[in-house]
């Protein structure tokens, strides 16, 4: 990416507070230009929401890729039939799209794809030799949802990373599960999120073992029972069976399920390898899920002020948003926002022919990490005011101290 | 991206031609492992299938970027009310996925995007300062094909490039609608196609002018006619009006179709702006189509031979294919690779514990432009035979020479 004006990109802020916002962080991403409604759960994502959808897809990218799982793309048409093996087209029947094409097969839009990956790797995989592997997809999911609610929290379209592991027995399955689950703990942590793990219910799903990532938030929809005492959570209602202290209910968000799901699919869908006796067995699945999309106000609820979000350093659309007062200073900005982008840092140059206040305002809103002026001061003594946007900490830099500033925190970044 | 071992990746290759091809590309995607038919028309890209595609969108992103126009990403699902304003819900109605969703909306599947697109515009734009601008976004899309053929040069779910531009007037118009022009010939050629440019009919689109890009292939839809004297293409059979000889029909594939949409979704869905003179006029469009999914055969077809696919080097899954025949030669091998990766040189270590038969035969299929075999000669005097894919020719060079000759190559593609 590289340095952008803001008159000269589509970000189109709202000075009123929307109307169909139910939560901060749709109210943000609606005013802030982030996000565009078409109809009740359904959305766009404007330029500044894509971009950060990006970082959060390449900070997924870098940490499955590093567990070794490999990336697909499937289709979301799905034939009925292919749920029909597993009995889910019942278990679904109620969020899945439904149709039939003109030439009568009956398609459905993916709510999820264990179904289409199991088909994929029971024509693939036929020996042991060729296990395990991991598969991951970053892809377009669908769910004809009761009450579309909280912006991307609860929508009819969304984005989710689905991997889908594959081993010969359950020795290799909890070899895999654990390097997903820290692969998942990275990515949250990477994405500035605090999150807890629990262990939780397979619903639909199905198989054995499963655990929830989930995060802090009074739009959640998930509850869990906080300590008071000693901090852990619970998924009952009970004194903490550790400190004995109260505990409290959390609304939580959901972000991310992983599950062993062992041989339910494998074995309906009939994905079987011969092993190393020449015995013909199923394979032995597990599924791990992100809702990519819905980590956006996921990481809002958890940053944001009275003026806007205060986006983590690692997802923020833009690193920095630098602020034009003296129109004579444009130039100047512009090569010293080349100089940035050398060292990977995306800068917003707001060069608008409006007033102080609106940038700040503006700057706010937007949320990046950091807000630096060239105004005045800059041309008395070469000095930028930099405001940490978390922080409201201000200090005052030439612009040789503060490329050293953030290349410091880029590589902390990193 | 980075080195992979031919052990470790999802690569299965198939030793028969499979039954369901209907075409060379089709065949050579099917049997090399790139992608998978769940049911007529729906494929999945397999890891070597999404390689590709996201080397071809990088290419598209890089250009589309360049010439100013900015990335969003539009939702699939949009609900009819839309498309009533332009009577597009009529003329399209027979490739049209649409369904009753459990609120009572009936949502379509989008084809398209203009009306979407002028509804997010008709929300943001309202003066002359705020244009012109370019929006575009790689997303996926859906028909309901009466015919779904060839593979992915037909199908009921593909991806497209769909970029829309924005202007106070014809003039404007023009000025957006030749830097995308430009722009697709720089994409076309950094494909590695051999491509025709020629006007077109506008069709279900409206608009006044528009432009096709054209692919020569068998297995084309469209046909335009060839004149064997001085090389021009034309829309319809006659002798050359340029030097009177006589034409020859060629079946093109369409990769490209850019239209001078002018008012005509502005004006029925109410996108206005005030002009200079504070008087409210509509939005003067342009939209630019690309088939990103349908460029995979697209290029195939113009790049293949008995053996398989021979990938131009900008859009080739890796760059490089490294057969190892010695066991004991694979630190070496991977020591290699990851030089190799510092240059941005992606490579696939064949690894696998096949014979020299096998393994130079799924290099022929998958179509790196480079095989590279460390083996005997390697052991002797530590030389790497290098095959160059589409000319066969046959080099020995050292480890250094072997470096500097791809990083040349690599110089040259950028």
């Amino acid at each position: 990416m590289s340095y952008s004006l803001f008159s000269k990109s589509f970000i189109f802020t709202a000075r009123e507070d929307p109307k169909a916002a139910e939560c901060d962080s749709q109210r943000f991403l609606l005013k802030g230009c982030y996000l565009f409604m078409l109809s009740s759960g359904i959305y766009s994502y404007l330029p500044l929401g894509r971009r950060v959808l990006e970082k959060i897809s390449m900070i997924i990218r870098k940490h499955m890729n590093s567990a070794g799982a490999q990336e697909l793309l499937m289709s979301a048409l799905q034939p009925i039939e292919i749920w029909k093996k597993t009995g889910r087209d019942k278990i679904l029947e109620e969020v899945m799209f439904k149709f039939i094409d003109r030439k009568k097969r009956t398609l459905c839009l993916g709510p999820t794809h264990e179904e289409v990956i199991t088909e994929i790797v029971r024509k693939y995989a036929s020996s042991y030799k060729q296990l395990p592997f991991t598969l991951y997809q970053i892809q377009t999911k669908f769910r004809d949802e009761p009450r579309p609610r909280f912006g991307l929290v609860r929508s009819c379209e969304f984005i989710m990373k689905d991997a889908y592991s594959f081993d010969g027995d359950e020795e290799g399955l909890n070899v895999s599960y654990e390097k997903m689950l820290k692969a998942y703990r990275s990515i949250f942590t990477e994405c500035g999120l605090q999150f807890v793990m629990t262990e939780a219910d397979s619903g639909a799903m199905g198989g054995s073992v499963s655990h929830e990532f989930l995060v802090l938030s009074p739009v959640g929809e998930d509850i869990l029972f906080y300590c008071r005492g000693c901090g852990h959570y619970y998924r009952q209602e009970q004194d903490c069976p550790q400190c004995k202290s109260k505990t409290e209910e959390k609304r939580m968000i959901e972000v991310g399920h992983i599950f062993k799901l062992g041989t339910k699919y494998s074995a309906a869908q009939n994905a079987v390898f011969l092993d190393r006796q020449g015995q013909r067995r199923p394979v032995v699945m597990g599924c791990y899920g992100i809702g990519v999309s819905r980590l956006l106000p996921a990481i809002i609820e958890q940053n944001f002020d009275a003026k806007g979000i205060i986006w983590p350093e690692a997802i923020s659309p833009f690193d920095l948003t630098l602020i034009v007062l003296d129109e004579s200073l444009l130039n100047e900005a512009i090569s010293f926002a080349q100089i940035l982008e050398r060292e990977d840092i995306d800068t917003l140059i707001d060069d608008r022919n409006d007033n102080a206040g609106v940038k700040f305002n503006d700057a706010g809103l937007i949320g990046s990490p950091y807000t630096a002026i060239m105004g005045k001061n800059y041309l008395h003594d070469g000095k930028i005011e930099v405001e940490v946007r978390k922080t409201k900490e201000r200090i005052s830099l030439s612009k040789e101290e503060f490329i050293n500033f953030l290349k410091e925190k880029n590589n902390e970044k990193k």
